[in-house]
């Protein structure tokens, strides 16, 4: 999951790296002065309210502070590289990267070429790590893993866009090495067979597994980046692969219901399912803040 | 004012409760960690210099961290609501919301959805009660009114466009709770007799007053909002309803002329008025500060 | 240098003025509290991440606050002019604006309304004065001047296209005050013989040059301003004012090459030579913080 001091992938993740992680942001006993005198910098250059405000609250609380560089207000529209502004940012002693991208792989390029620690907080269609984390915490709590953060014997179905999404992919690889089994479910355009070789099973039939799962993902569907034109009617979707309130009822005693956020309700979840016992939606985005402040401290201190 | 501990309208505004946040911010005493460890987060919906800044310097100054949201840079343009997105600050620990908005009530909306405190910073043509409060900081010292916070015998007359004026509304309702006798002054168009439910005057001549009042506050011609529409020329408006020079000189001794910024000098009021010795608008800038301190830290400290 | 406490111009320098706050940079040995309670205004009416970072992360590292002002966020939407904002900004307590504008001389003109220290961030074609003082810090180290910031006998060529270069401007003001002999090379139309006026030599041959200068400084090709119009293409500049290895090869021992980036590579230089031995383009990055640390001490304390 680390590599060298940078967190860009899931894939092939490490157990123990990930559990220790996990304990540190379930724990969440961190010193409010563990970076004092650093400096994180958000390098989004697509935009995103959650997941930057969250890295911000995370390493303000660390007592580090925070600059923001967005593509509009940066030397991107200079024709400066990628890789020229994270080395400029290097140069002036920024501690730490965040950076989020259109491009899949950007992250993993940019670390490449700098000396301080990069955290991919998503890039393109590839990976979101600290989503995933965020993802396995509450999956932890919600099913009294929490002392092992072994996830062996837990069933968890994705369903939706899963061949474009970063949340999914990344959940692929952090959950299957935490030991759970994972089915990704969803129109095949949407969830083709192939993607049985990140080490998960597929299906088209979300009614077949409802009553089987202990984790039902719901992800997004991207209508801003296209996601639309694969979907057929919303309508449609929704009754076939929607988290309606008929499935919520049928799933087990015990199982959850998540989604990364923003939603689209009535559409991949209903609101009733979202807003329901069964749903961890909020923790998901409580959870996203301690798992922050253990992805910077392990970055910039325990290397 | 207060409405469980949001700040979102001076309507029907509860007398002792301006008088002790006006003191708080006249002694503007803070303690400089009085916020210290705590999280606001601006959002804003609605470009805003002078708010914006004004509130984060505030926040800064009683120690407490500030993050960012704009809608170029939200969520918003992914489709998620204004309440799912407040949802999502309260989910990952913002102590308090500083909010702008284009519609009318959409604060009121928020406050009903959070249960983190929600500042209202302008929303619509509907209220911006720190504005107001700032307006009552700068009357109540230039008229020997900070022991008591008692308007009475105070006469104040706002001028312009009052019906599509936030901040006009935010002081009627603030004003005639401490006291003061509110007319409003305006073209029929911009201000309709209707108004006088409010609980003030209502008036189109200006001339008629000038002499009687404590206070002219003028108001900004909102040109980016359509305002001009309203206006006729520039130069019949400025003579019928501008505070020129020479109706400055008739005011009373000790009258004082405001502003809430940014002025269009030569329109609603002469640059030799705005610059001149009856003028507090740069007390008024200033007074925004010690303002949304306090009303920062009653709404997240003294709830 | 200082016009009171304001950092506009190299223009005239004075040396001992200079000196003094490059001798503060090259130690870098400030209080992290040296500013604790202070608030630096951002006012960016460009675009700029290497300036703006630099600035913030000076100002927070010597304990400061920050805020962000941009053209998109600003009441300059509004019609309100650029001076307005900044008085705004002082009346509301922020202790220092650090000012990016378009037009030249729009930061002097601030400065001649507003009572706190204006620091020129770049003003259109005119001056950048923290750039040619992180230029001289980089100076200094790299040919043994840190005792004395007396550059007498050095040799320094500033190459590309100088007439519209804010960088080049406030170099020759600053490096001639201190004691080098500057040269301006480019092609007549980006380097016109009238330049000569500003206290240095000018060429239109670099190859005539290159063994004689102590430090060769390319110059960005502004292509987002129009620079490229006065260019012919891409290749034949290179050919005969890029920084190309050949040149760099034969340039004196000890001799070093500068860019103020963000760089146009193998157009104005060769990757190369930006990437190569003599290069200290990255300490030029990195030198702007302690440099910008020094400016927003001496404006803010020392006045």
């Amino acid at each position: 999951m680390w590599d060298r001091h940078h967190l860009i992938s899931t894939e092939g993740a490490d157990a123990d790296q990930a559990r220790r992680l996990l304990s540190l942001a379930h724990e969440d006993q961190f010193a409010h002065d563990a970076l004092a005198g650093r400096a994180v910098a958000n390098l989004f250059f697509e935009d995103s309210t959650r997941t930057r405000v969250s890295f911000t609250l995370a390493a303000q609380r660390l007592g580090a502070s925070v600059v923001d560089l967005s593509s509009a207000g940066s030397s991107i529209s200079k024709g400066e590289t990628l890789i020229d502004t994270a080395w400029t940012l290097e140069s002036m002693g920024v501690d730490a990267l965040v950076v989020r991208a259109g491009q899949s792989g950007a992250c993993g390029l940019i670390a490449d070429h700098v000396g301080i620690p990069v955290i991919n907080a998503g890039d393109g269609t590839h990976q979101h790590p600290t989503q995933a984390l965020t993802d396995a915490l509450n999956i932890g709590r919600s099913h009294g893993r929490t002392d092992s953060w072994d996830f062996s014997g837990l069933s968890v179905a994705i369903v939706g866009d899963v061949v474009s999404s970063r949340v999914a992919r990344s959940n692929v690889g952090l959950l299957t090495a935490l030991g759970a089994r994972v089915t990704l479910v969803g129109p095949p355009m949407m969830c083709p067979g192939g993607l049985a070789t990140l080490g998960c099973k597929v299906s088209s039939d979300l009614d077949d597994l409802v009553e089987q799962m202990d984790v039902i993902m719901t992800l997004r569907i991207q209508f801003e980046r296209g996601g639309g034109a694969r979907l057929g009617s919303r309508r449609e979707y929704h009754d076939q692969y929607g988290l309606t309130l008929e499935r919520a009822e049928r799933m087990r005693d015990g199982a959850i219901v998540m989604h990364p956020g923003p939603m689209n309700r009535e559409v991949e979840i209903a609101g009733g399912v979202a807003d329901g016992p069964r749903s961890v939606i909020r923790d998901q985005v409580a959870g996203g803040v301690p798992v922050r402040k253990a992805a910077l401290q392990l970055a910039i201190l325990a290397r």
